[in-house]
């Protein structure tokens, strides 16, 4: 039995799952991922509250996450001196499912969400996994976002949900306030209209949060993810702050007791030791921009980045880049965008191995 | 704001989450949980190797799961003595996400799953959740598959999906295996149709699982769940076991690393303890047939069951029950069956505790 030989749906056919090539390489800057393990002190806590949850694991696990988004709001609260409640957050395995939950819930079958291209390219397999169809407006050659275009596109598309990826994946970008502001008016001016801003990496940028334009806009979601800032990716949390009735609303498609006790435990034990994981933060934005420095020094052009990861081009061949450079052990992405590159900050040492990499290639091209 | 002032789907408003009511009552029986915490050696298998697993949280899990599809492959074919290869299971975050992953793959806008009610009401809203057409066919009076009728409404309403839940939620009623081959066959005679063989309490069953049916039928799929014969509904582990090509299909709308590290350890440090959880699973079917005969002995009617929990009746007030119940200190389930009630088997002293009540509310009555 071959997938196409099922009865799967049409839109499916012929498609290949979505994923990062996972190749046996020695420096893997590949993910987006933070290249700093958990201290040890924080993986004996982690130990510690999940044996506490293991001994009630035959009971499903808080249906509402209380304890864990009361522990959110408090980060979001004090990390960006907007106060947030618990009302105002909503807890998942990843943003991934944040972003599938709103979209049942205000996208769907008959419904549309736009987004800015290049973006992460979640928002748009989410949305076609939702059965929401998926619209693409341009971006400036900066890859910042053309406000003109983008109001004109709105008023044209009408669609029931806008997405603002900053900082963006996979360019770095990060998008002006105003601009949320003013692509927030346009939506609303057309329809109402869910706007979700995508903040997965925004404890790297030099700006701050769009946390506190959530004031007086019913429509806007905020995203985050432990993922990244708390180095934790492998435990897939992810959230949103936003009004509490658009909570409330995921509530009617969310799975029962959807994220679990030993989940929530362990999210709860890196939150305690958010001053730690945020030093590593500072770090890694210096060896980011480290990074765009050295990469402009060897004459590239490199987009400005406000995220953990650093977009780097303009090749003829990028395919042949990409491989010239996991030939010397560094494995970049290739996310598709003409002549472009993007690769993460990872260690000194990584990031070291990755800027002689490509001196190496483009000393032989 | 208010949830129907925002932009949410039409299908969506007026609904409420879906959710038992969670009371703060002595003794708890009416979310099939199993009432026997882990074993202490079990809790610190599990703080190990999450502690393991920790130490690599901030890479992404593994995105296949392929250590713990190994593990539940090895239990299936050791338990069922039907091999299942790694290649034929596929896991997530409890059964109601696989059962949403087999839906945004088979089923969806514009196609339609069928039940046979009552059941397992997520069935319901997993389908509508997912854009699919719920279509419901009806029981024998015993709770039994009126298979003649089924074929009918099979060849009449020609769904793309059939759920076949054995035992059935909340009835407890096991399906016969010549049942499920006619109704596959009856079902794949109109059009090509995911069977889904819904097996959350199979091993609390008199009778063997139908897991052995996959041989030759590459449209049955059977789910699972360690949330009860594990005792683990806290750690949302649910799972498949179907054709290869079916794994793969579900590849194509599964959300990248929707498993954590964390759960994937705790998983398999519950399979490690198979033996030691599957003891207590004895100890409950013998509770589950107490509670049955006792309640019979009352004069009430009671289904037969094959799982962790008890339907009985039948009332004229079936609130007015549950109520007086609950006034008693137990809580038990009211799943919308006319003139029913849903006891789950607990422990021997909760198990007399709802007899008592039950009895003392029917000398009332």
């Amino acid at each position: 039995m071959q997938i196409d030989d099922l009865p799967i749906r049409d839109e499916l056919k012929g498609k290949s799952p979505y994923g990062a090539p996972q190749l046996d390489v020695p420096v893997l800057l590949n993910t987006n991922e933070n290249p700093y393990p958990l201290p040890e002190d924080l993986v004996a806590r982690i130990s510690e509250r999940v044996a506490e949850a293991a001994r009630n694991l035959n009971r499903y696990p808080d249906r509402d996450a209380v304890e864990l988004r009361t522990a959110l709001a408090a980060y979001l609260s004090r990390s960006t001196g907007h106060a947030v409640s618990r009302e105002q957050v909503w807890a998942a395995n990843g943003s991934n499912e944040i972003i599938q939950q709103l979209m049942q819930t205000f996208a769907g079958p008959g419904r549309s969400a736009f987004g800015f291209s290049p973006t992460y390219q979640m928002h748009d397999l989410i949305s076609r996994g939702t059965g929401t169809t998926w619209i693409e407006g341009p971006r400036n050659p900066d890859f910042t976002i053309d406000e003109a275009a983008a109001a004109t596109a709105l008023r044209e598309q009408r669609p029931d949900v806008l997405f603002i990826c900053s900082p963006n994946n996979p360019t770095g970008t990060a998008v002006d306030r105003g601009t949320v502001e003013r692509l927030y008016d346009a939506a609303q001016a057309v329809k109402p209209t869910l706007v979700i801003v995508d903040e997965a990496y925004t404890e790297f940028s030099h700006r701050p949060s769009l946390l506190p334009l959530l004031d007086g806009r019913p429509l806007l979601v905020v995203t985050r993810t432990m993922s990244k800032a708390f180095g934790a990716a492998g435990l897939r949390l992810g959230y949103l702050a936003a009004d509490p009735a658009v909570v409330d609303a995921v509530q009617l498609v969310r799975l029962p007791y959807h994220l679990s006790s030993v989940t929530q435990a362990t999210a709860l034990a890196a939150l305690e030791f958010t001053d730690v994981l945020l030093g590593y933060v500072d770090r890694l934005k210096g060896e980011r921009d480290r990074i765009v420095t050295e990469l402009r020094a060897m004459g590239l052009d490199v987009t400005d980045s406000d995220a953990n990861f650093v977009q780097f081009g303009v090749f003829a061949d990028t395919r042949a880049v990409w491989q010239a450079i996991l030939d010397r052990g560094v494995l970049v992405r290739d996310n598709g965008v003409p002549g472009r590159l993007r690769v993460t900050a990872g260690t000194p040492e990584e990031n070291d191995a990755f800027l002689d990499a490509v001196r190496s290639v483009l000393k032989e091209s």
